[in-house]
Order: C-alpha cells, then structure tokens, then sequence
C-alpha cells in the first residue's frame, strides 16, 4: 500500500484564514481549521469618520498561518490514523485581492515597524476599500486616453478597489507611508514570499493572478503599465515601477522552499514547495474544475465568475469583464473573470433588514418555501438585481436595485423568488456576454453555501439559463484550489501532481445533484428575461433617446447630497 | 333664544349607511349612527367562481336608513337637551357610484321580489364590480370611433364601473334579468325617489352627478348618448334608453317630501324636503369648502379629488380626467373628478402584507416615526403609485408599483416614506393636469382618516406640492355634505338655506391646524417629481422609442397566464 500524500491549503479570507489538508490522491479533506483576524470589526479596521476605508493587519495573517496549520494538522491527526505531517508535500495559497500593502526594503510590512503600527495606511488596504474613487476615475480616465489597451483588459474601468488607486491614493495622503514604503505587494504575493524567506520585493515571485487582474500587467505591453503612464498620475508612481517587477508567475510554479524556521513553527517539513500565490476564486475556479466551456460561479454574498479560454485561441476583448489574464487560472489559458456585485447579500438584505413578516415569518426557509410554490412569472413582479451596483457587463457601481410589477396583493414570497430571479438573470447576462464574444459556455459549475443548501436557487439558475447546473463536490474550492496548487508545485516527484489538469482529475469532482432546465418554465424566463434586459438597458446604458439611465444617477446624486 | 334646525344626513357607503344629524346654523353633529349592511362579505355579496363580482342588496339599504336614523335620532336626543326630530327640516342622500340596479315598471328592485331575490345580476351592481371589463372596452372602442365627444368629458376611456358597462354585461348574461327589468336606476336616484314615493322610473329626479359621471348624460348632446349609439352596442340597450330618464337633477332640489310611511317609521315630520342624491365625493366636496380654485382630496383607501369651475366660463376637456360634469357637486359649476387608484391601500398593504419586521416593528406608528425621520431623497429611493392601476391622468387599470434606488441598506421606514412620496408625486401629477388646462389650484382641503391622523403625509404632500395642505373640519365629510343638500333642498324658508355656499359658511368649515410648505424640501421634490415623471411617461405612455410602455403590460399578461 502507498503512503498517502497531502497538500495544504491556506485561504486567506475577509475575517479569516483557512487551512485545509487534503489527501494528494483522492482530495479527501482530512483536517480544517479556521482562525478569525483578530482586532478590528471580524479582523477588518475600519475609520469611523470614512465609510470607504478597509484595511488588514498582516499580523493577523501571520498569526494566523501558525494558529490555523497547528488546528489542520490536529484535526488530521483525529481523523487518520498514524497521519504524519511530514506526509504534506506542498502548500498553496490563495488570497483576497486586490488587497495591496506596504512593504520596506527587506519585504517586511511597514506596519510591523513600530512606528507604523498604528496607522491605517501602512496596513493592508482590504479588497473592499473604496477610499481611492477618486484616483481610480482619475486611472480610468487617463487610460482612455493615452492606453485604452490597458482598460480593454479590465472591463473598460479601473476599479477603487485596485492596486494602483490605492497606492496612488496613498501616495497623495499619507506622505510617511509613502516614503517609506521601498515597495508593495498584493496579499497574494507576500504570504508565499514570507513562507520561503524570500521577501526581496526585488526578488519575490509575484502572483500572475494579481498582476495581471489588478495591476494591469500583460506582457503585450511590457508588464506592468508604461513608467511615462505612471509618472503622469504621480511622479513617485512612476518610480516606483522600478522597484516592483518584471516577471509574474502561475501557481504552479513554486515560490521557494519552505524556510527551517516556518517548517518548525508549523511542524512541517522544511523545504516543501509552496506555490506562487493567487486569488480565491480563480483557484476555486481550479478546484471546480474549470476548462474550456465550463463556467464556474462562486456564489456567496456576491458572486465570482471564473473562465478559461486556450491562450493559443484567439479571443477578442470582452467589454465589461472584470479582467482577462494570461495564466491567472490555468497556466496556457486566459482567465476570464465576471462577477456579481451582490446575490446571497440581495436575499439576505431582504431577511435581515425587510424582514417581511418578522424573523420567523421571513426567514430564508419560509420565503424558500413559498417562493417555490409559484410558478415562473406568476407573481408579475421583475426586479433588477443591482442593489450593490453592477459589476458584469455594466461595469457600473451607481446602479440601485428596482422591483417593478408590485400589487396590492404582492408578498414576500413572490418578492423573495423574483429577486432570485433577478440573480439569475443577471447570470444569464454575463453568459451571453460570454457567448457573444465566442466563449461557448455548456455547464456551470457552483460552488458555496446557496448553491450547496438551495436547491431553488439552483433550480431557477437551470431554468433561467437553459443550462445544467452542477454543484462542486468540495465546501472548500477556495482552500481546495490552494491545496491543487500546493501539490502541482511540489510536483510528481515532490510526491504531488504534473499539472493542474492531472490535480483537477485527482483531487476535485462535482457532487451527483445536477439542476437540469425545464424546457417549458426556461420559455417563460426568456420572455422575462427579454423584459429584463429591456430595464438593463433602459436604466444601465447612455447615449439613446429614451434611455433613464440617469434615474438612478440623479436618485444616487439626491441622496448623497441630502446626507452630508 | 332662536330653535336650532337640523338636517339628516344619509351616506351610503360600500360595507355600512350613515345617519348623521346635523345643526343647520353651525354644523354641530348631534347625532350620528352607522349600520353596517347585513350578509354577505361585510355587505358585499361576492361569487366564489369570479373576482370581479361585488353587488349589493337594496334590501340592506332600506333596513339600513331605519336602523341608523333611529339610532341617530337617539344619539342626538342624548347629546341635545330638549332634541326634538321635528327639527330636522330636510334630508340629503350621498352614494357610492356607479351602484346601478334592475327596476320593475313601478320602480322597485326586481331584488326585492321573490323570484329575483338570490339571483345576484337582481341586486345593485356596486361600484367596484368588474364583470362588465370586456363590455367596457367596447363601448370606449366605439364610443372613440362614433361619440369622441362621449370620452372626452370621462377621461377617454369608459370604465366597466360604469352605468352602460354593467348593462350591458347583464343583458348579454342574463336574458331574465334584462327581460324583467323595466328600468335601471343608480342607488342615488332610488333611495331619495324611496323616501320621497316617487319611484316611478319615468318621473323619478334622477341625480345630475351619478348621469353625468357614469352615464354619460351631458345637456351638450341632448342627455344620455344617442339611442343609435346604444341601439349599436346592442338593441335592448337602446330601447331602455326610453325607459331611462332625459332630464337630471343636481341636489340643491328637492327630489320631494318624505312620505307619511317613511316620516312614521322614521320619527320624522312628514313632507320635509328630501334632495336629489349625489355621489358621496361629491358631496364630500362641498362640505369640504369646495369652490373656484380649491382642491379637495377625498383620502381613503383610494382619494377621489375634486374640484369646480364656473360653468360660464370656458373650459377645454381635460384629458385623463374622470370626469367633467356641470352641475355633479355644485349648481351652476362644472364638477371636475379625478383620482388615485390606492392610497392608504398601498400603505396599508406594506403593512398588513409584507409586515417589515413583524406586527410590532412593521406598525404604521413605527414606520411613520422612522419616515419622519427622513430628509426628502435621503433614501435615494423613488416608488411609482399604481399598485392598483393609475385612475388620473394615465386612467389605466393594467399598470402596476415601481421601486427604484434600493441598495443593501435599503429599510422599511425608507421605502414607507417613498411610497407615501410617491402618493405625493401621483396627486402632484393631477394638479399639474388640471393646472395646464387653466384650472388654477390655490389651496388643498383634505378628508379622510389618514389626513386627520397623519401629520406627516400632509407634511410630504405639501412639500411635495408646494401648496398648502388644509383638513376639513368634519370627520364625516361625505355625510355631512348630504345633510347640507338636505338643508339646502329645504331652502330658507324651510328652515334650510338658500344655496349651498351659505350652507358651507354655516355648517362647513376647514380646521385650524395647516400643513405649510417647506421651500426647501419643496425644492429637493421638484428633482425628484422630474425623476418620477420620467419614470411615469417611460412606463405609462406609449407610442415612442424608448418607451417601456410594454413591460408591466406583459408581465401582467404573462402573470394571467401562468395563474391560469
């Protein structure tokens, strides 16, 4: 009998970070643990006076890394008998992203030094951190003039939420920091550096994910945008392209060895590989087996949309997608990322702050309950699931959710199913946008906590959408996919796999439920869905006679000002 | 020391009659008594096998005048010391309308004979029936292809609430019926012709305002639409032209005296002056202070609006209006009647169907509290009125609620407030209609439980408006103004007055408290009245690119058909 072999997940999430010890064989998942952030708001800093401000302490990753790998192991240990830690051949990491920080000379955080500690700037700017609107309209609009390659990559709008926004929004307010600060580094490139004692930002191997979808890197223009370009937005941002990198790498590639000191803290041993790092979705993207035609959708609060595309194949650009990128999946393929601003966050917005009928009356399983009940556009009622903006195709965060075919008579239940419904046409949008382009999509694949407990939800998606709706085998694709990349980069004869293919056939799987389309209710969502689209272009479009694209604008506008 | 005079009162409602008695010299209310009409659906007689179906029994009406005068006439001698019935010099009667019903050759309802009595097409199909749907889009399609002249003074469009609609209906649906029925006559034409012993179809004092708001009559071209018309709908409905009526009556006139049988079941002196009856917005109107410039909004679950203009000056036809009828609410005035499908009921449903929070939290007190909280647009959010169809200006019954700008943070208070706003937006929309065919309103008196009680629609409604919000004096505006026609139909030397302006100076009155505009916030609500605008002309008027004319409509029709 062979010795199982075992890589090691890490997921470093919003609140916390996950470890996940999966066998290299079978992708049996033998031992987890989770270990919240600790401080701030659920591990995330906040500035009472700025609502936009989100920041980590990467002090808490590092703690983390320990508390969490300690609790796997213990929990591998109850679960197999005799399972020796030194089993684990290698460990991959994921990330969120873009969650950029600050680093010195030597690749340590500033805000490990003393006297940064305390400052919010020199921390991790947390994906969600919107402080930098500005700078990135400002990013957008240059672009636009002077590179519109750049922008052709990334939807057409450099986000807030991106790496040269905040650095550069950094730059502008905090000039300590800034000073300060040799250079930066996603999340996603600094744990990997960190475990391999390879912290050099001159030297560290950075995620090809990250750069290419945050960073507008791509090696058609040279890697990391134009210094010229840079310099225009900041002068100091064009310097600091030199002190960034040239080079980025896939996950399959190692980053280094683990160092002596991380294997004796950790129990490991020292010298495994640990992969180049990459974000969440697009290795849940991996672990859920994603491959040309097959669309995988992570559903949580919002909704990560993850494609592949041979990069030997043609492709043109695709408007409105979050970010195509050589590599940030699979290596020899483009990833493809789409995404929903807002799904599971929608149906909770409508449990926890409508609560219609109060909490018991209005729970999840009640209004699931009813809403089942009804047939498909029975209720009369179509929304517009746009209650946290739009990210795929508009690309738009001043959109707001609209309901329209209310009644005297409507009920939760029916408010409930069409706001479901409104997910799944917003589904169905970014598919066709897909296919419109080319990219024929022939199942999907989803993964998270609705996908796995509604089976309506993933009903109506089938229905919708007129495709199969499969449901990934694992609870964990994020730390599964990390735990792939661990056991590619420690290779075959590191005791892992060849390639990502060879992990996916091993390691991943999809559970047995498929959600097929009924062919009569799928002819019911098209009539609606051409309704649909008829309000998404009439409210998230410009530039036609009749279009209200500004209602929402002006109503966004209204309101701000009535709030100051 | 002068004796006070009185007159009664008598407002017959959709679920109970009031009898109201009031003091003629100052409009004190000594005595009043509802009863509540017995069987059916409280009062209203439904069918299982067809929604659109709601009668009433006449008999209920004639149990119910005794019931609720005897009652009343006890009220007021325990509140008058030395209260004498005799006193009373006059009665007036308001109705619900359209409420036509089957006469035999003498006058009586063919309910009330033996073989009639369980046949529902027998009873008086009450205002909110439906059934005639289909007879009322073909009498408007040949009323705009023959008789435009009939439409414009009803808003272009004939409701199957109305007189011919139902007629119709029931010719075609029930040969027994129609055969048997002599004549037909609204609930306001019979009851005074009841009390007074003129039931005699061909001589009864037929009300000038249930003909002209509902029949069509109008002196313009001689009185009910032409017998061709009729005779073209179907044969049977032009002969009963004949045995309808050709002259109509406004309620400054008597209809006649209160018969000896009617005086001595009554208690009252025989031969006091009964007026011809209008309907009960109408005399609302009046008791309400109705005249030249004054707007009166009649709020309840739906308003009726109402307003006059001197019939001897000119006036175009107003389009979208209910109705344009000289004489339907003060002699020698053109009454003007407009109104919104749901009011209160679009409050009401948010709290009685979604239930925001449970009982407690979802109240109308918490929700108020938490709206007046609020500054005008400080939710972002924006809400279209028609959750019950637009009855002014769009007078289409197959439109349906709108909500824009919800957001994940969206709460209930909010989208109350915005539902109230955009009650507020619907009546701006009918004063602006009239305002731009030269009616100009100056002032608005309110009526009803919701202006008496919530200070806070007031305060939205004329800030949103930027007139003046006045409350009517009395809580029983519609029987109030009933007894004003009956003191009126007295006349002075009757003990009464001489027309209906000293009458509203007596007995009338507005009270003290009045909801002024706030520029400010009036300012911020023209933004958002221009936003609603858009929204109105986008979703209720057709016949233009870019219009979405099309999108309730069929969803309404996609609804009807899945619930089939």
């Amino acid at each position: 009998m062979k010795t199982a072999k075992y890589a090691l997940g890490l997921d470093f999430g919003t609140n916390s970070v996950r470890a996940l010890i999966v066998d290299v064989g079978n992708g049996e998942e033998v031992g987890t643990a989770i270990f919240p952030y600790p401080g701030g708001d659920a591990g995330i800093l906040l500035d009472p006076k700025d609502a936009n401000l989100a920041r980590q302490n990467p002090a808490g990753w590092i703690l983390g890394i320990e508390k969490s790998v300690t609790a796997a192991l213990a929990a591998a240990k109850k679960k197999v008998k005799g399972f020796d830690p030194a089993a684990i051949v290698g460990i991959g990491v994921d990330t969120t992203g873009s969650t950029p920080l600050p680093l010195d000379r030597a690749g340590k955080p500033l805000a490990l030094h003393k006297e940064f500690r305390k400052n919010l700037n020199a921390q991790a700017w947390l994906w969600k951190d919107h402080t930098a609107h500005a700078e990135a309209a400002e990013i957008t609009a240059l672009a636009a003039a002077e590179h519109p390659e750049y922008l052709a990559k990334c939807g057409g709008t450099y986000s807030s939420e991106w790496f040269w926004s905040k650095i550069l929004h950094c730059l502008r307010t905090d000039p300590k920091v800034a000073a300060a600060a040799y250079s930066w580094a996603e999340c996603a490139d600094y744990i990997p550096a960190l475990l391999t004692g390879s912290t050099d930002p001159l030297r560290m191997k950075r995620s090809r994910c990250a750069a290419g979808h945050k960073a507008m890197f791509n090696d058609a223009w040279g890697g990391l945008p134009a210094k010229a370009f840079l310099a225009r937005l900041d002068p100091r941002l064009g310097e600091l392209r030199d002190r960034l990198y040239q080079k980025t790498y896939t996950s399959d590639v190692p980053a280094g060895g683990l160092t002596k000191d991380w294997a004796r803290k950790l129990g490991l041993r020292p010298g495994i590989a640990v992969a180049v790092g990459a974000f969440d979705a697009h290795l849940g993207g991996i672990s859920s087996g994603v491959e040309t035609g097959r669309f995988v959708k992570i559903i949580g609060t919002s909704t990560c949309d993850i494609c592949v595309w041979p990069a030997t194949k043609k492709l043109p650009d695709i408007p409105g997608l979050c970010g195509i990128v050589d590599g940030s999946v699979l290596p020899g393929y483009l990833g493809l990322e789409a995404g929903q601003s807002a799904v599971g966050d929608i149906f909770n917005w409508f449990v926890n702050v409508i609560e219609p009928g109060g909490p018991k009356k209005g729970s999840h399983a009640v209004l699931t309950k009813g809403a089942a009940a009804l047939k498909p556009g029975e209720s009369g009622l179509l929304a517009l699931d746009w209650l946290n903006g739009n990210r795929t195709v508009l690309v738009d965060q001043r959109l707001t959710g609209l309901l329209v075919g209310l009644t005297l008579h409507s009920t939760p239940a029916e408010i409930y199913r069409a706001l479901i419904e409104a997910t799944a046409f917003g589904a169905l949008t970014i598919i066709r946008r897909f296919e419109e382009y080319g990219v024929r999509i022939s199942d999907v694949v989803n993964c998270g906590g609705i996908a796995e407990k509604n089976p309506l939800v993933m009903q109506i998606y089938a229905d919708v959408t007129g495709l199969e709706m499969k449901i990934a085998r694992s609870s964990q694709t994020c730390a599964l996919g990390a735990a792939m990349a661990g056991a590619v980069a420690a290779g075959r004869p590191g005791g892992g796999h060849a390639t990502f293919a060879e992990a996916q056939a091993a390691m991943g799987g999809i559970k047995r439920t498929v959600y097929k389309p009924d062919p009569a209710r799928h002819r019911v969502y098209l009539e609606l869905y051409a309704l649909y689209r008829q309000l998404h272009d009439a409210f998230g479009t410009k530039d036609w006679s009749g279009s209200l694209f500004n209602v929402m604008k002006d109503l966004l506008a209204i309101k701000d000002r009535q709030r100051r």
